[in-house]
């Protein structure tokens, strides 16, 4: 997929935000709602971060998929809502381990705030969710989302402890992706499913479905990460490599004896600068290793597709087919 | 209450803890098998915390206040270990915000580690506590803990808004005890009854009982940072002080304007030393302040035995009796 390619099909995400469009303004509210607090920092922090102009791709998946079942999402709208300040949580804390200055084309809560704000307030949306699924009375739904939470903190402890090895194994480095991406995207799925009482059957599909797009949106995120294509679609680029990141694009150059000595004397230096990082994408242009990662979204992205098929057909259905094509 | 008799009475957590054995290795079973994963570093970071002695004091009390209805404690063995690992959880996240050093006279993870695992760690005790919590499947008791936590977080971003605040109010400092120590201490009592399918009628009693048994530990704790007495019961002193925090000892101190500039001299420099520390509780002794403190425990303490004196008479009662007045 280029990047051109991906700019025109980021139309999917707005297509499914236009058919979902009254759905997703009462996520909105419910998120913004459940982010407040009488204690001011707590909702400065928290307004920031929530209002920062975010895909809400997870929540969007949540409604998308409650609508293969039903016209009515129900409470899939507060389920959503918690899916996002799951995910808003671990943006702060995220923001806080990287040191990130910039989110979104704007100054961190870190940067704005200092750490320790970003901490709490992260503690605080992560049990804000859980205080908004527990009001969702459906145990299995439960169970999902808070196996989706645990698994997303190993996931940023394995990426930690793996920081900078430049032996990562294809392995480990789909685990990471596995825990800390898909796993809430699978769960985002199922439970948007679950709460509208899906057939039983078809669950393990509908986390399938979610998992496997997490994958393929994680691998695409790390290519955008060493542009082209990632700036055009307003992303900042360059944070893998300056935090020291071993992503896909990286693991395949070093499994080459002629690249992994460049890729150390970067990687050996406790910082990296911008001569390194435009080096670093000449060298990935100059192998077509973009083009190669791409070739590696394709399994997730068929899983995904097969794992769809089994819901049934429809406006959804089809409008779901063509968020993979984007991603 | 003297350092002397703090001592003393001591022996009523010990008492507690020996009726309690078996559950309570049970308890501890529990808490350390959930804190396991197959990433390394995450078991290192919560074992390291777990296994540093700490009193166990919120897991008894889910325990002994479902002994309170049961002889068998049921599910509120796991109920106590996700309670345990939600204060873990906070401990691991107060220590990267306080720059703490030491904890229960042990290195602390975050100096051991660095902040970044303990933050990430952290929310990996916390999601596993709401994952063994889930277990339960009792709504009501997911209710209460859920939001136990929420209001720990919003407590503790009260405390950092206000630190420093040489004009803090009795009112905002007991709103932050209330939220940051006092709610998980009533819900670690109720939910401990709930389990076990407690009268209704004495719900609220047990979440009043645990909640001003939870204000009077904090007040205690805040005057033993000023020691003496904190010193000889292992606790680390000056904490407090060296942060900055405004607890009852200074917020008392600071209504008399004679004191108030001294004070302001400390805290508005960016740190304080050791001499500044023993000028802090020379002032407090020649004021007979600590004594004024511990009076400020007395409608906590009364109110927590009035509300302990509506359960079941028994063994448990009175071991919780002796407990109140330990504290």
């Amino acid at each position: 997929m280029s990047a051109v390619s991906a700019l025109i099909s980021h139309s999917a995400i707005v297509h499914l935000h236009n058919l979902l469009a009254d759905d997703m303004q009462r996520v909105n509210q419910a998120t913004l709602g459940h982010a407040q607090s009488k204690v001011g920092l707590v909702e400065k922090v928290a307004q920031h971060l929530l209002c920062s102009g975010g895909k809400r791709l997870r929540p969007l998946l949540t409604i998308a998929c409650s609508h293969l079942f039903r016209d009515q999402p129900g409470y899939a709208v507060q389920l959503a809502a918690a899916v996002e300040l799951i995910h808003s949580a671990t943006l702060l804390h995220d923001d806080v381990i990287d040191e990130s200055d910039l989110r979104r084309g704007q100054a961190t809560a870190n940067r704005l705030w200092g750490n320790v704000p970003s901490i709490l307030v992260g503690d605080f949306l992560f049990s804000k969710a859980f205080q908004l699924m527990v009001e969702a009375e459906n145990q299995k739904v439960l169970e999902v989302l808070s196996k989706a939470s645990t698994r997303i903190a190993e996931g940023e402890v394995l990426q930690l402890e793996l920081l900078g090895d430049l032996n990562l194994s294809l392995e480990n480095y789909l685990e990471i992706v596995g825990a800390k991406t898909a796993s809430l995207f699978a769960a985002a799925c199922q439970v948007g499913g679950m709460i509208v009482d899906m057939p039983v059957w078809l669950e393990d599909d509908l986390y399938q479905f979610g998992y496997n797009l997490g994958i393929a949106f994680q691998i695409t995120d790390d290519i955008l990460d060493y542009g082209p294509g990632g700036e055009k679609l307003g992303k900042s680029v360059g944070n893998d490599f300056f935090e020291g990141k071993v992503t896909l694009p990286v693991l395949l150059m070093c499994q080459n004896p002629d690249f992994f000595p460049v890729w150390e004397s970067w990687f050996d230096q406790p910082s990296r600068n911008e001569d390194d990082f435009k080096a670093a994408q000449n060298l990935l242009q100059g192998q077509n290793m973009l083009e190669t990662c791409y070739e590696y979204t394709k399994p997730f992205t068929e899983k995904a597709l097969h794992h769809l098929s089994k819901m049934p057909a429809g406006v959804m259905r089809d409008a779901l087919n063509a968020l993979i094509s984007w991603i």
